[in-house]
């Protein structure tokens, strides 16, 4: 449960009429969830998720709801934010900053097919060349500054065969040549928990509140650490066939370049290392307050193990 | 039929390169339709409408198309046009200026009911207040300066009884105040085939290319004089319970002022006459190329007989 603040059908009717969204029908918590408030909103015109948003600095939030605009007109299928009769799209809601965004049919799935994770990718290239053309910018926040902050203060809490693995990660990471490779606006959380499907179409790609500029072949590497596992519990290996499906319909979208494959290996790295710092992080230095139970931080440590080993096989 | 413009698939699909919206899966030219060329355009991502304006002035376009995007993002079911790959929503395809919009749901309906009329006010007295804050300026291309050159061409069509109501209506809509009532962005030709529904909700306007900037009670009364007759083809007399529901309904969004109400009747009269003198237009002076039969002018003729009547019943 992560509703941390609030909002009755009174406030939150009397909040609407700021919008050309029609009376309020109903509105309903949503239970998952972990950074934000939300509620799903049903108006006379439509349905809407209200999202307010609880511990995301203020001045990224414009990045995050611009960006899913410009994607929207695009013609990405992605939450696009509803402006207010000021035409803003960042209002406020019980003392919180809050937005108001259309809800997206489809549900998750948990165990993907290579057809899926092939529209996965083609929708990934399609939202990469969407967003070429976005030009605000904010350095991915959970990227290689973070991951310094991160790593000393976690540091004291793993042993030391976990230390060494972090470290050594770290400093391979620092060599790598990123800066080469083009850049973007990345989602850079697009776990199957983001993506809704209708059937066998990928219609949705939802919750950009951690998206930011970054390599674009990022964000594919953290797809295919999520959706491409060979058995999530048992065996972090990738699948063949389904990240080459990933791969493939990615490429045939957005060409991808001789030296973003070169970095594909260490690419994947990077994304593990960034959700084993972060899960390490919330797990072992929860927020105060925070209402969801972490995740197991051992489940990413075991997907970077893997990818160290395969990227190296003769140091594994 | 109204394809002035062909396009193959092979040219189409070539074009959407320049889109984020997928790979082309099927093309329909759209038979109805006078001003442009359409298409039906589903593709990988979902289904759209192509529009090639034939004859709309290209200064004119950025105004219909950034007035769907600014509604479209504001909550209001409107067709969203689709930027590029250069964050441009005009295009160029076969010569012509080129727009991909989305396709709504629904179906129009021929015979509303009073709850459908309501349905109608409430989505206009919403759109009205979402295109406050649009701030580019296009005069209502079929204003009172366009009646007065419409008039002067179709004047030796008509005979003396005609061209007597024609020039007493001139006379006594110039003699309004209209300028003292609320303006802003209006449809001005939200006739019922351009609403669509889905069972009882309206869930669709299209069709903005007679859009402008006038008096907003303006866009209701051209609603009116569509949507609430008695009879279409015997009575021209509003239909009591419809017009109440239409204008209660969007006196309740956006509540009407003292000046508006009584001008109402002045402006179902102006509403009457632009569409008198349009088809009056079409029908003595084609365009050469017009491929769609001209609509009757009798009917508009008898809708501004009978509000002329009905505003001074002492002079019928």
């Amino acid at each position: 449960m992560s509703v941390y603040t609030s909002v009755s059908e009174a406030e939150l009717g009397d909040w609407l009429r700021n919008y050309s969204v029609g009376e309020l029908k109903a509105c309903e918590p949503i239970k998952s969830g972990i950074e934000n408030t939300n509620y799903f909103v049903t108006t006379a015109q439509g349905r809407y998720v209200l999202t307010l948003f609880e511990r995301l600095p203020a001045h990224e939030l414009p990045f995050y709801l611009h960006l899913m605009a410009h994607l929207a007109r695009h013609g990405i299928p992605c939450p696009a934010p509803i402006a207010d009769l000021s035409d803003q799209y960042l209002g406020q809601l019980n003392g919180k900053p809050a937005a108001l965004v259309t809800r997206l049919p489809g549900a998750s799935l948990e165990k993907p097919a290579a057809s899926h994770c092939a529209e996965l990718g083609a929708l990934l290239g399609r939202m990469h060349l969407a967003g070429r053309s976005y030009s605000a910018y904010l350095e991915n926040p959970r990227g290689p500054k973070w991951w310094r902050v991160a790593a000393r203060e976690v540091k004291p809490f793993l042993d030391a065969g976990k230390q060494k693995l972090l470290e050594a990660e770290l400093a391979f990471q620092s060599d790598q040549r990123f800066p080469d490779l083009p850049r973007g606006p990345v989602h850079a959380d697009l776990f199957r928990d983001n993506a809704l499907f209708e059937g066998p179409r990928l219609c949705g790609v939802i919750d950009f509140y951690f998206a930011g500029v970054d390599c674009l072949l990022y964000d594919v590497a953290v797809c295919a650490n999520d959706w491409c596992l060979n058995d999530p519990q048992k065996d972090p290996a990738l699948h063949p066939a389904r990240v080459q499906a990933l791969l493939a319909a990615y490429h045939s979208v957005r060409p991808v370049t001789e030296l973003e494959r070169a970095a594909w290996p260490a690419m994947l790295r990077a994304a593990a290392l960034r959700f084993w710092l972060s899960r390490l992080h919330d797990f072992h230095l929860p927020r105060p307050g925070m209402l969801v139970h972490a995740h197991d931080p051992e489940h990413f440590r075991r997907i970077l193990h893997a990818r160290v080993a395969a990227a190296a096989p003769w140091m594994a």
